[in-house]
C-alpha cells in the first residue's frame, strides 16, 4: 500500500510538533515537562494507557486488579494545551519525510524523540517463544493470572503423580526483580492460599523453580541483597537454581543447559529485555541488545531531531560502559533532561551532557521481606519492605489507583489472601 | 465419545449428594443454606467466579473494575464442610443415569437442582446476533467497554458527517433496568467525560438511543416510575423511542419495526432472556420462553430428584399467573424455600407451596437519579438514589469489594469522572 494513501493522523502545526513514541514512564515524564510549552506534543502509543510496569506481577498472581495500575492516557493529560494522543502502532520511521507510518495512518514530527521501551528477548529460543508467558503488558499478566488458576481446576481429576506436577509446577527464568518477586508471590499463594482454595490437591506436589543464569539473583544490587533475597526465597520453599539457564522448553518439559530436565506446562520468562526499536533506522545505529545509540544528549546518532530515552536508548557514560540499566528512573530522568536540554538550545544556554544519578534499588519478595540497596546504606526485612511499599504507591499514578491499591494491600496483609483470583478470560494454552 | 471414557468428577459419596448447576443469585444461596447440613453440596460453574450482574453495567462504562463485581466460589467456599466446586461446561444432563456430562467429566448426583439462569434472547434475528454486544458476562462488559473507547478513537480521523455518526452512536435495545441504566450511564460518558477526552469530535455528531418495544420503559415498574425515568433520560440527551422494535442489523444500521433506520455500529442488546436450558430434559418440560416448569415446590415435572430455581424455573403462581419475573429476589427467596422444603420432608414436618414476596424494584439512571417503587410508597430522585446504592452495596459479594465500589462511586461522584477508560482487551469487529 502506497503511503500517500493514508489519511494524516494530524492536520499541519503552527507549532513546532514534538512528537513522543510510547507512553511508558519515559513518555509520560515527557508529556508532563511540555506542559505549557511553545510546541505542539503528540503522544502515540499501542495501549490508551500507562502501565505501571513494576506491579504487573501482583496482577498476574491475584493480588492486584489490572485496572489499579493502568492510568488512561487522555485522562491523565486533559486540559493540557496543545496535546493529542494517538491510539496507534507504529509500522515504521520515515526519517527522510521526517514522519511516522502507523496502522491508522501517517504522523509528521518536527522532532521524533523514541520512548518505545523494551520487548521481551527470548534469545532466539524457539520453544521458550513459543510456550513460555512472558509479562510486560496487562494482557499477558492476566493470561498468567488465568492460567495458574486454570492449572489447579484442570489439576483435580489428575492421579499420576507425574502429570500433576507437570501441571501445576511453575519454572520462573530470571533473578533480576521481576523473577524474584514473581517467586515470592507465588510461594505465598501456594503456601498461604491454595492448601485452603484446593484441599483435594497436595500441595507438596508442587513445585516452584527460579532460574538464574548468573550465579547470584538481583546482580544488579548488593552482595548482601542477593543473599538475603536468596534466604527469603527458600524459606518460602522456592526452588532456586543458580549458574543455570533454559535451553529449551516443548511445552511440558524445561530442558536446562546442564542437560537437566525439569516437568511444568507454566514457564514464566523473565530472563531478558531487549529494546523495542521501530523499523526504518539505520543498522548500524542498532546494538547487538537491540538498543539504539544515543549520543551523551539522547540524540540518535546521523540525525539532527530524533532523540531516545528510557530501555530503548543506548548512551556509553564513563560509570556505565556498557549503557545504562533498563530501569524506570533512567528513562525518567532521561526525559527531565532532555527537555531541559532544549530549553538550554534555545536560550542559547550552555548545555552539559546526561548523568544518571542512581538514587537505590529494591525488590520485595514477600510479607515483611524486601532487600534495600541506598547511597551509603542497605537494609533488609520489614522496614526495607515498607519503603518498597511506600516508593511503589507513591509512584502509581492517579489518586484513586493509590487508595484501591492500598486497601488491597491491607486486606493482602492482615488475609493472608490474595483475593482477586478471577478466570475472566481463561487462557487457551498452543 | 462414549461417556464411559470420561472420569468421575468425584468419586461416590457417603453422604447424599445435591449437586447445584450454576453459581448465580440463586446457586449461592442454595449453598449458604446447605453449610454443614447433613449433604455433599457440589457447585458446578463455567466460571470460577459469581457475578453480580446488577452493575455490569458499570464495568461496560468504565466506572467499575470488573474485579469488584466478581468474586471467587472457593474462596467465598472455602471451609464449608464437604462442599466441592467444579469448573466446567454443563454438556447434557442425563437423567436415567442420574447424572451430568460436562466437558471434564461424569459427575453423578443424588439430587440436582438447576440454578443456570438466562441467556440472551436474540429472538432469532440473525443480524443482531452476529453484530449486538449482549451484556450478561464480565467479559462480555469487557468488550463493550473497550468498543465504546475504541469508536471514539478510530474516529478522529473521519471528516465524513454521516460515517463519524454511525461510528460514535449507540444503540441501546431493551427498557427494563439494564436498558435504562445503560442508557444512564453512557449518557453522562457523552455529557461529562467524552468532550473533554476528545476535544476534537463534536459530541452533537453523537446520538445515544433507547429503543423500547412497548408503550412504557421499566414497564415491571408503576407508571410514576416510568415516566420519571423518561423524563432523566431525555434531560440527558437521550433519545427515546417508544412501541419500536429493531427488525434487523448488519452491523451499520439499525433497521426498526416501522421501517425507519438508525445509524449506528454499536447496538446493544438488552431486549430479553431467556432460560439457560441444559440438553437431555424432556421438551414438554420447557416453554415457549426456554423455561423450564416446576410444581409449586421447584420440583422438576416428570422426575422426583431434579429440581429448579430462579430464572430458568417457570412456576405458575396465582398472583403470577404467567411465571415469576426473571430477578435476583426470585431465585434467592426459592433458594431458602427450597432447602426449608427438603428438611420439612426429612422431619416429615408439613410443607407449604412457594409464595414469591415482591419487595420493590428499583433502577437508576444517573448521579441523584434514581426511581423506587416499594410495597406502599414510590419516591424518585436523591434519595432513591442513595436507597439504591446503599441496596447494592449492601448485596455485593465480599468487604474488600464494597470498599472498592464504595471509594469508585465517590470518586465518580466528586469527579463526574468515570475512571477506568481503559481498552485492556481490544475487541475486533467481526
Amino acid at each position: 500500500m502506497s503511503n500517500i494513501e493514508l489519511p494524516l493522523l494530524l492536520p499541519e502545526s503552527k507549532l513546532k510538533r514534538i512528537v513522543i513514541a510510547g507512553g511508558g514512564f519515559g513518555g509520560l515524564q515527557l508529556c508532563k515537562e511540555l506542559r505549557g510549552q511553545n510546541y505542539e506534543v503528540v503522544l502515540i502509543d499501542r495501549h490508551n494507557y500507562h502501565t505501571f510496569q513494576p506491579l504487573l506481577y501482583q496482577v498476574a498472581t491475584a493480588g492486584l486488579e489490572p485496572d489499579s495500575i493502568a492510568y488512561p492516557f487522555r485522562k491523565l493529560f486533559k486540559h493540557y494545551p496543545n496535546f493529542y494522543f494517538r491510539l496507534a502502532e507504529i509500522e515504521k520511521i520515515d526519517h527522510q519525510q521526517n514522519s511516522i507510518v502507523t496502522d491508522i495512518g501517517i504522523l509528521e514530527y518536527d522532532i521524533l524523540i523514541l520512548a518505545t521501551g523494551s520487548t521481551t528477548n527470548f534469545y532466539g529460543i524457539e520453544g521458550v517463544k513459543k510456550y513460555a508467558f512472558p509479562m510486560k503488558t496487562i494482557p499477558q499478566a492476566l493470561d498468567l493470572r488465568s492460567i495458574i488458576l486454570q492449572n489447579f481446576e484442570q489439576a483435580l481429576p489428575i492421579t499420576n503423580e507425574l502429570l500433576l506436577n507437570e501441571q501445576i509446577n511453575v519454572v520462573i527464568v530470571g533473578g533480576g526483580p521481576t523473577g524474584v518477586e514473581m517467586s515470592g508471590a507465588l510461594g505465598e499463594l501456594k503456601n498461604n492460599v491454595f492448601p485452603i482454595d484446593y484441599p483435594e490437591i497436595d500441595l507438596s506436589m508442587m513445585q516452584v523453580y527460579l532460574v538464574e543464569a548468573g550465579e547470584r539473583l538481583l546482580s544488579g544490587m548488593s552482595k548482601q541483597a542477593s543473599a538475603k533475597a536468596l534466604k527469603y526465597l527458600e524459606d518460602f520453599g522456592i526452588n532456586v537454581m543458580r549458574s543455570s539457564s533454559v535451553k529449551d522448553f516443548d511445552g511440558k518439559t524445561v530442558l536446562l543447559s546442564d542437560g537437566k530436565t525439569l516437568s511444568a506446562k507454566t514457564l514464566i520468562w523473565a530472563a531478558g529485555v531487549k529494546g523495542n526499536i521501530p523499523e526504518g533506522l539505520p543498522e548500524q545505529q542498532v546494538t547487538k541488545t537491540s538498543r539504539l545509540k544515543v549520543d551523551r544528549y539522547c540524540k540518535v546518532q546521523e540525525f539532527e531531531n530524533i532523540f531516545a530515552i528510557g530501555d530503548l536508548a543506548y548512551m556509553e557514560e564513563e560509570k556505565y560502559p556498557g549503557g545504562h540499566p533498563m530501569v524506570a528512573p533512567v528513562a525518567i530522568q532521561q526525559a527531565n533532561f532532555l527537555i531541559k536540554h532544549f530549553n538550554r538550545l534555545k536560550n542559547n544556554s550552555k548545555t552539559t551532557p546526561f548523568c544518571y544519578k542512581d538514587k537505590g534499588k529494591m525488590a520485595t519478595i514477600g510479607r515483611n521481606k524486601a532487600v534495600v540497596d541506598m547511597k551509603g546504606f542497605k537494609f533488609q526485612g520489614i522496614f526495607a519492605w515498607f519503603v518498597w511499599m511506600f516508593v511503589h504507591l507513591m509512584s502509581l499514578v492517579g489518586f484513586r489507583n493509590r487508595v484501591v491499591v492500598l486497601i488491597d494491600w491491607f486486606y493482602n496483609y492482615i488475609s493472608y489472601d490474595q483475593a482477586l483470583r478471577l478466570i475472566i478470560r481463561p487462557f487457551k494454552r498452543r
